[in-house]
């Protein structure tokens, strides 16, 4: 029996987490955590029984604390209640399925307690890989990837030797808007911004396909998470999203994942690793499929991704900026605040007016991230 | 040092098994083989310094022995000679790269004196799949296909689980005819006929690949190599031979392996493997591929493949004969005293008239394909 907790159980890869936990018998759910949607946690709690549930919102974990006192399962609240769970005894894996900077903590904190991560929260890499990655391999903890692009490259390499890694090649779909140039993108709707061609995912992730900036962030964990240089990564622009993912080798094979736009795929492939087992739902289908396309990605209108890689080569603390930067910015624009190119703006203004520091450990980290906030706030 | 013979070293699988020789400092030539190429043999073998050479030609062989008595290699001929190669003391590994069902005895040889195969020989496992896996098993012998759709479908699967494959998808260029009818191909000639859009292969197999008889070889061998039931074979049309087959998994996961079209790659992977070795070269440019397409076969008019579905599901001698009235078949084409189109009668008619044996021992196996021979020898 493996023993899963949840950092984010409510949103979009925790929900799909807990259909894959449903379809086998030897996942166990031991502790669930949502930011303050106490209606879909309260009914988690009453499906899968964890012995422990946290809620960020102090208030609404109160709320919570009093509709399931009929049940065996303590609330926790705030950070101290994600870093309980994190490091909650029962469990073996942690499921980082939060969005934003707020999972860094925890995922420090489950490493510290020997458990092995699925990781779903992309900050993580992102701000603090020169933390977290030093600290996985110091407590021999598995980092297993969710994103399905970085499971494409995980299945794609195992088996491997690390060593004979000659590339790693990240597919993109594109997002909404590939194809257009920038004076086009001026007058982009939030709705139309949502709306991506392949995959159903929450909000924010969204926006940065369409900006580009979420495949920057996947090249800047790819780089930690399989330990290559940034010039050994490639973007492919493979509109169909039938390729997740694809690695070159040494003698010049090159092994790619493929399959249909499902997430509880790489999210089962990281619970049951490195097991398959059967999972319901559509197969690609080669004799309906006709054609598979390449581009290379339009990185003169689509600024997040050279502005990641720019960042990722500065590297210390400009990936934090970048993060930071984006999320405030993406935030802004969900509330119809900014427009679209609005945030390659408070991104690049962001970078340029940040001293980097080096090496920042964990608290400069989070230091970091409140001023870039406070400073894009003085301004737009 | 990894010791090996080569099984047709003057062929085309055997000169590029020796370049990949020739690069990697830790392979080393023991035995070498030819029909009767010798001029090209004795090239061979002032450059690779083998113990042990074999002619299939007795003639050719004594030539062959005056010409290299300044140096300390023994020259053997015919079915013995052959043999005496296969078992070697001092091979480690036995490449079959020898054309037709004479590489059959050899390989088994080779098999009980424990050496490793690295497989390129498609009648063995074609006629004597039965015999040949048995044996290995039984003898802890690996099987390498050298092939490059079973060497893509050995890459995909190596580090999984046998039983978690669902299904392998056996890529097919669908040859220089893909697209015609059977009226359109009364007409073609062996010139159109030799000329692959991909890659560059011995005749016969360029041939084979043009009635998709080459396809039906491999998915016979596919089912050996994997022990995959034919209803998990599916072959799928992949006209610019980018991906070199695929598999998909119980999760639903396709993994593929992709790459320009060059044999070192797979004759390097079963030597060195699980190793992957730096292989100069092309790589795929995913900026200048613009796209890969996918098409049904078109089992109407190019019966080779369905031909050999049948041999297959019928099993026992079936094959054989499948493989016996091709092989002759291709040769009178090649002769030009038969039509592209004779071709699948010669085989349909072959098949048809044949009463299935099914457990040939390999006696059997080698009478059915003299008899196959005189068959159609009388008739065509």
């Amino acid at each position: 029996m493996k023993k899963i907790a949840i950092l984010g159980s409510t949103g979009s890869i925790g929900t799909q987490t807990l259909d894959v936990v449903r379809a086998n018998d030897d996942l166990e759910i031991v502790g669930l955590s949502a930011g303050n949607n106490i209606d879909k946690l309260e009914e988690q709690i009453r499906e899968f029984h964890p012995r422990l549930a946290a809620v960020w919102n102090e208030d609404a974990a109160g709320d919570l604390a009093v509709r399931v006192q009929d049940l065996d399962v303590k609330i926790v609240s705030s950070m101290d209640g994600l870093l309980e769970l994190a490091r909650m005894e029962e469990a073996d894996i942690l499921v980082t399925a939060i969005v934003g900077m707020i999972g860094i903590r925890p995922t420090m904190e489950a490493i510290r307690a020997g458990k092995d991560i699925a990781l779903a929260n992309k900050e993580t890499l992102v701000t603090a890989g020169h933390l977290i990655m030093p600290l996985a391999r110091k407590m021999n903890v598995q980092i297993l990837p969710v994103d399905s692009e970085h499971s494409a490259i995980f299945q794609a390499i195992h088996g491997e030797k690390k060593e004979q890694i000659h590339k790693l090649l990240i597919t993109a779909s594109g997002g909404p808007f590939r194809g257009r140039k920038t004076a086009e993108l001026r007058k982009v709707t939030l709705e139309d911004t949502l709306k991506h061609p392949n995959w159903v995912m929450g909000q924010k992730i969204t926006v940065d396909s369409a900006t580009l900036v979420n495949k920057g962030l996947e090249v800047m964990e790819a780089r930690w998470l399989f330990d290559v240089d940034l010039d050994h990564i490639q973007v492919v622009v493979q509109p169909q999203s039938i390729i997740h993912s694809m690695v070159e080798f040494e003698d010049g094979a090159v092994i790619a994942q493929l399959g249909t736009p499902d997430m509880r795929l790489p999210i089962q492939y990281a619970l049951c690793y490195p097991d398959r087992r059967y999972l319901a739902g559509d197969r690609l289908d080669f004799r309906t499929l006709k054609q598979i396309t390449f581009e290379e990605p339009d990185m003169e209108t689509f600024q997040g991704l050279p502005m990641a890689i720019e960042a990722a080569g500065k590297g210390g603390s400009m990936p934090t900026v970048f993060n930071a930067a984006n999320e405030l910015a993406v935030k802004k624009f969900l509330q119809r605040k900014i427009g679209f190119l609005d945030i390659y703006d408070i991104i690049g203004q962001s970078m340029e007016r940040h001293t980097l520091v080096k090496e920042p450990d964990l608290d400069q980290i989070l230091e970091i991230e409140k001023e870039t906030y406070q400073w894009i706030e003085s301004r737009w």
